[in-house]
Order: C-alpha cells, then structure tokens, then sequence
C-alpha cells in the first residue's frame, strides 16, 4: 500500500490516518505550514512516514519559491521525537532547489525498498508458524508502504512462518485497534485485537514467540524511543522470556544521540487520554500524556535494520550488549 | 459513598455504573434474576459490591417467596471470577427467610467497616507523602462503600500521608478513568489519569512509591485474580523496584482454591474491545477480551486485609513465600 501519501499536480495528498478505519479521507497540503499542521495533528504519523512526508514538504517549498530554511525549520518543530523528520529535511535542504521533488520521490521509493529488506532480514528470526505481538502500527501507514515492525510480519506471512499477528490497540490514539487491525485485514493476515493491558496474559499463555516494534529514534547506546507502552511489552517480553525485536531503517538511528536520557518525548493534550474522538470518558481529571517512551538498550534482543542487525556502540557507562 | 447500592421499600436500587461520570442514573430490580443480569451487564461491579448486591438479591427471593435454592443458583451463576459473590449467596442461604434481609443489610455495613479496617492496615504501610498507582476501580464504586485498593488511599489521604494517585484507565471499560477518577474528584484527593501503557513510565520515573490493587478472588497460595492489566503492573513493580500490594477483604481470600491456575476467567465479548459505548474504532478483527488475569503470588509484596497482613499458605511445589 503506497497510496497514503501521493504528491499529484503539485500537491500533497495525504490519507487521513485520524479518521481510519471507518472513513477514507484525504487531506490536500500546498505550503510546508500546512504539511507541518498535518504532521503535528496526525494526519500522518510514524518516524519513516512523517520524514517521507515532510521531504515532500521541502518539495512544496521548492516549487512555490519559499525560503527553503525557514521551511525546513517550520516542519522540523511539528514533532520532537522521531529523529527521521529532521533527517529527511536537511537532506532535503542539502539540495538544489530543483532536485528536491526528485530526491522526494527517490526517500520515498527507497524506503519501501529498505523496509522489504529489514522485513526480510527480521522475518528469519522467527521460528516457523510464528505468533507475534506488536505494538501501535508500524505498517505501510507509518512509512512509505511496507512497515518496519509489520514489515518483518508481512515478510514473515509470505514465506510462510507466521501464522497470527496480536495486536495492542495502543491507547490513547488506538493506532493499533484502528491502523495495525485494518493492514492486517486488508493484506488477510490473522491478527488478534487486544486492549494493551493484556500483552501480559497473552505473553504468560506463551501465545507469542517474539514481540516486534518500531521506533521513532534508537539513540547510539540502543536505547529506544518509540510509543509509549513499548517499555512495558520490554519488561514484560524479559520477564516472560519471549524476544523482544526493534525493526528500524538506518535512517531511525540517531548516532548523535548518546542514550535515550537526550531524546525529547514529546506530551500530547489531556483530551487524548480522557477519551476518544467525540467521546468523553473523563471529565476535569489531571492528565499524563507522553506520546512515547524510553526502552533501555538491555531489554532489547535484537535492533533489526535493513542492513541486518545492528550493534549499538558499547554503553558509556554500564550497558547494553547486542544480540 | 454508600448510596450506590440500596434497599428501599422492597425494592433494590443500584446506581448504573455503566454511565458514569457523566450521567447519574439507577437500575431498580426486584426479582433475584434481575440481579444477576445488573451484575452481568455490569451495572454494579467489584467483588465486595457484587457479594452484597447478591446478598440483597437473595433478600428479593425471601420477601417474593421464591425458591431460594432456584434464586441462589440463578445469582451464582452471573459472573465467574469473584469470590465474593458465590460466597455471600451461600451465606444468604444458611439463614431462614425470615432473617435474610436484615443478614444482606449486616454484610453491607460490615464491608463499610471492613475496608476501613483494611484501608488503615495499608495506609501504615505508605512513606509520608507517597504517590500510589491504581489500576481499575476498587473503590467506593467496588465495595460497600470505602473500598479497598482506594480504602487504602483513604485512608492514607486522610492521615496525610498521601500526595496523589495515579490511575490506570483500565481498558477495556474503564473504570479506572470513569470511576477512580470521579472517586477521587468527590474525595477531593489529587489524582493523574494515564492510559494503561503509561504505567511502565511513570514506574521508571520513580512518580509512584506503591502500587495498590484490589482483587477478586486470591488463591490459598496467594495468586491473585482482579482486572486484567494487574499481571503486567506486577510485573513492571517488580521490575522497577515498586512494592506490590493487594489490598481485600478476607472473603475475597479462597482457601479452597489451591492457585490461581484453578480460578475461572472469565472472557467478555469482542465490542468491549472493538470500542467503547456507542463508538466503534474497530471492526471485525479478530478479539481476545479476558476480564481478569492472575498475578502469581511471588510478584505480591503484601495481602492487606482488615485483620492486618495476610500469609499465604506455602507453595505446594515452588512458589510464594508472604512478605
């Protein structure tokens, strides 16, 4: 599925991931601003696919003969975390001004491309007839088309090895009920909905072989950023004695972070957590709402790229071996 | 808060908790299988609340003149897991007819008492100042009226020796959000509301010093059954150093039940998880919706009941010394 983000007759084209699965909308962008809007509100979201989508925002700029630095620094605030928006950018800003269109589409095709390779590369980890557990969506929706977490799922399923995804519903965005669900169903995939509280029954049943998810930034001691609930599956997965995998394009490595103490996490509004969409479960409380979470490099079996596995570099201070 | 569950002019009265906060309504049954269906659909919930709402519907079947074997078997029968409530219709059963209004009337108020004792065991056991994580609702809402998990809270409250709680909403029906927030709002005590995948974080960040749950039902070995989440909070207490309490009456405790390998679980059905009320985020995919999980006793650092620190018998083979 490569459709969700479309540059047609100048313009962005984005499927409106805040309305899936019911509706099928789309949201048009003609300036950066409103590139960096749709980011910031969630019309696109995952590190691979909001780096895609704000390159082709750079490619906005360029055609309509804005100044390419102040584009830049306009959509590199739309979300702190994932290190792949800031990187698309400035490779994007690298570059004469008309070959940014081109070097769009071409971050585009690549990470599809990449994210086969890191699917194949992770689908091998799995024993045959794998059941495995993923968190949020990670899916074609969160990248150019492919997946990184569902990537290695999707490779896995055509060879033949995986035979049933679980996936957590990722409150309070429910990327997982919404995103995750409605990927598996369109590609006919078994996958099992369950509430996020319950990735530890799933795990104490033994139901799942591996856990596989995402990232938003891996910082150059293996420490992971990534939405949050994914710590918890970390200690529970070490805990249960079930791999605990990290499926990332190079391109979410983020060597000039030391560790994850340096990555900003992002906190979102109190009404996400007081309900969902128009409905309201929760009135005046006080909220907590950090989008992501911190994943110590330890509790990680494997980093899985598209160049097969990764070794972080050796822990300053105490630390984390690779697998 | 004692008015969620009453007796009045022949009649037993429960405040619907189904649509709470927002709205304040109450589900009037008169007959014993009128009961049962309140407390299968969920209008009251909570082992200690569901004891004495059976208790009252045994009560019916005296005043009403009914089969008292028949109207037992009919409430026993509404949920699974609970201890409490297959262990006040026995008790309602031993008793004349005669004698069993005024039996369901002592439970209730018992149960106030009880939990306040069980609140003020926990509370000492609180540093000054403490942040506690719940998960659920073991409150007011569960119980008589104090609570259990939230008697604790309490009672540590009003001693001073509380700063805040933090409440898991508790996909997927929310009580956490829903009913331990608004208990909290009522009580003037200081709460944040997290999802469910929030907890792992705020453990790492060191913003809780105890977790506190309630249970319904707990093994003679000290497994533990209550809502499902509590595995996977054991599990991150454990891991990050927190204390782990479970905080019941003593007829929650089921000596005849060796481990928690021997309690029902209960499954609920697949729109709980595919939504929440009238909203519906997924669609047909596959669901697992177990309501409660068992939390083996090795990972409780105390049983709190009203008569102090409760010991679990030991393990029959491996397992769980008390605290």
């Amino acid at each position: 599925m490569t459709d969700h983000i479309r540059f047609l007759d100048g313009r962005l084209v984005l499927l409106d991931q805040r309305v899936l699965p019911h509706q099928h909308e789309h949201v048009v962008c003609t300036t950066p601003r409103e590139v960096a809007d749709a980011i910031r509100d969630m019309v696109v979201r995952g590190a691979p696919a909001i780096g895609i989508t704000a390159a082709y925002g750079m490619a906005l700029a360029a055609q309509g003969g804005l100044d390419l630095e102040q584009a830049a620094a306009v959509l590199r605030q739309a979300r702190p975390t994932a290190v792949n928006l800031a990187w698309a950018v400035d490779a994007m800003l690298a570059l004469p001004r008309a070959q940014i269109l081109a070097a769009a589409r071409q971050l585009h095709s690549d990470d599809i491309a990449i994210n086969q390779a890191l699917g194949d590369h992770g689908a091998r980890l799995l024993p045959e007839g794998a059941r495995v557990y993923t968190h949020c969506n990670a899916g074609a929706l969160a990248t150019g088309g492919y997946g990184t977490a569902l990537g290695v799922v999707r490779s896995a399923w055509r060879e033949g090895r995986l035979s049933r995804v679980y996936a957590g519903e990722t409150r309070p965005y429910l990327q997982g009920a919404r995103l995750t669900a409605w990927e598996c169903e369109q590609d006919k995939i078994p996958c099992t909905l369950v509430t996020d509280s319950m990735a530890a029954t799933v795990m104490a049943a033994g139901q799942v072989q591996a856990v596989v998810v995402g990232a938003d930034r891996v910082a150059r001691n293996g420490d992971v950023a990534n939405k949050v609930g994914t710590l918890g599956l970390a200690v529970l997965a070490r805990h249960f004695g079930v791999p605990f995998y990290v499926a990332v394009p190079c391109s979410t490595l983020d060597l000039a972070c030391p560790s994850g103490a340096q990555i900003p996490i992002e906190e979102r509004s109190a009404d996400e957590v007081r309900g969902f969409g128009q409905s309201r479960w929760a009135a005046g409380v006080d909220v907590f709402n950090p989008a992501f979470d911190v994943t110590p490099a330890a509790l990680v079996t494997a980093w899985i790229t598209e160049r097969g596995l990764w070794t972080p570099a050796p822990a300053e201070a105490g630390g984390a071996p690779a697998a």
